[in-house]
């Protein structure tokens, strides 16, 4: 972005609250000179951590003050209920207000989704937001969705996940052609439930200009065989922590390899830069960060666990959201898809971009 | 096991055909001293590699004559109707014969699971049979099942694969009290869909002499936070896959940096005989060998791509449940179950052991 633009922090959300997200917010600052935050959350857990910081930074942040926040055990329909004041809402407000072009938070995930549709509504043409995230591979990053927001996905939200990764792999990756992969169990046309087999089909019979590769299996998700996973929210938010604990346990069993001997031991001190290089690569504070694609605003969640370097790293997804238009490029396409496999209806989606 | 016992072999299975499966089974007579194996499969392919073998191991190996083979991209009701001379289809009745104590193949899965069931049927008390696994932990191995052979799965399924998991954990892994969970979305009882919530609470209620741990998360997997990984054949396949594409994606990353500069070459050096146990540890080829729990006899499927040392660790696995009289012990544990659950039945089942 060359030109200054807002967004709207919970503050509150996250194991540490105000100490993380206000050192995060003050990170993705210097990654990003054009933004400036309002920050939500109780002022006088925010004020001691800001007079710390440089004059810079505490001039592009801004308090709003609210007593009331959401737990992360709190239910989603409790916290829509009873959550009215709470960092969480009113950071998302900010977003409907216009105030903010996009909002972050680390809070409760259930909650944030169910604020965020109420507040914000989804897109036409979509009948529910998902959860994305961009993964590295051994090809390039792709983008895998949904990561949990929908339990059971039928075909029609399958191929709307489709229409939105490949957006979002387009306009905010980068990509000119970007792949489009339903996971299931085997690449064979017959194989897989009933949801990804209509939605493959519905997928290779639309003339909108996209690459549909078909099926993938688990381990293309590494391999990068393509540039977005399509998935129900099951399925994709067991894939997604998989990965997280297969890196977990390689990493150890790695340290453990590495300190077994002496020469193991000098080895790896000889390789030391190379082996952070390798670390940073795998650092999953940089993937920090899931968009909820289909609304209409820009809402990102960070991970609850994550530090200051990993809420920046949030900060910057909504950021690059924003600076891609992400949300009309969703629009448009849809209109598209609509007006293809609808035409006899009135192209009241079309209207709209 | 300390006597004789006879496998039945899929010489026929596999990317390599014979050239694979028969020194796999040479190499799997040296970890097993009282195996001896009958090769079904086109003895024309099979005796030239057979004669180069030394006398102990050709003396231990019998060959059974037959042209017919499933290929890979046959459908599995063609393979069931059309197969009835093929390799996969004789090994497997070797053992409803009694001629075998159980049959490892490395073909078509599907074929091979259909044949199974059609031949062996399925042990009382079980509706399906499941595709399970032992994987590396942080903590120790675990099993995980299923992996595919049932897409879509039902309470009653899950707590099935759950029982039998806990068979193989307790007799094949050895675990005392071992722990069972359900692949989840999230820990909390109102998470996931309504076949993992009723399959918990079944769980939950039984006073089988089990330990129910509850819901897991994918990073749960690598973590060990439980010995026995309950889930739908659509998820467990994915979760598997996906564990083996991230290992491959690491494994690229950390020789990427290791040969990225001469320092890290040298370092790499010094270390490696560290690097080549940790190999070692994540080598697929030490987990290979799905077994098919829940079927009257036993059942191994190997990976189709693996190699000889894959092939013999397949054999291994088949050895082990033989060892283990896993079926007794699933058999005894179902009986129990049924008898708890619908007490005013004739206990029909409890009466087979």
């Amino acid at each position: 972005m060359t030109k200054e633009f807002t967004l709207s922090v919970d503050a509150m959300g996250g194991d540490d609250g105000p100490k993380m997200t206000v050192e995060g917010v003050a990170q993705a600052f210097a990654m990003l000179p054009h933004l400036r935050v309002i920050l939500f959350g109780n002022e006088r857990e925010i004020a001691p951590i800001l007079s710390t910081m440089s004059p810079d930074v505490r001039s592009r942040m801004e308090i709003r003050h609210t007593e009331d926040i959401v737990t992360n055990d709190e239910k989603p329909g409790v916290a829509l209920r009873s959550g009215r004041n709470s960092s969480m809402r009113l950071a998302i407000n900010a977003v409907s207000d216009g105030e903010a072009a996009g909002v972050v938070s680390a809070g409760n995930t259930g909650a944030l989704m169910a604020m965020a549709k109420f507040v914000l509504k989804t897109l036409p043409g979509i009948d529910r937001p998902a959860m994305a995230t961009s993964l590295p591979t051994r090809r390039r990053d792709c983008v895998m969705l949904d990561l949990g927001a929908n339990i059971e996905c039928d075909a029609e939200n399958l191929v709307q996940f489709a229409v939105m990764g490949e957006v979002f792999a387009r306009n905010v990756l980068g990509y000119k052609e970007p792949t489009i992969g339903i996971l299931n169990v085997g690449v064979e046309g017959l194989k897989g439930n009933e949801s990804v087999k209509q939605a493959a089909q519905i997928l290779q019979d639309t003339h909108l200009p996209i690459q549909f590769y078909g099926f993938v299996e688990g381990d293309d998700i590494g391999a990068g065989t393509v540039d977005v996973i399509v998935t129900d929210g099951f399925t994709g938010n067991i894939a997604l922590k998989t990965t997280e604990g297969t890196v977990r346990l390689i990493s150890q069993f790695l340290r453990e390899a590495l300190s077994s001997s002496l020469l193991a031991r000098m080895g790896a001190l000889l390789a030391m830069p190379a082996l952070n290089a390798f670390k940073r690569k795998l650092d999953p504070r940089r993937y920090n960060g899931a968009m909820f694609l289909g609304l209409n605003g820009i809402c990102v969640k960070s991970h609850g666990g994550t530090d200051a370097f990993g809420f920046a790293h949030a900060i910057k997804v909504a950021a690059d959201l924003v600076a891609n238009n992400v949300n009309d490029e969703i629009k448009h396409d849809f209109a598209k898809l609509h007006a293809e496999r609808y035409p006899d209806q009135t192209p009241q989606i079309v209207a709209i971009k």
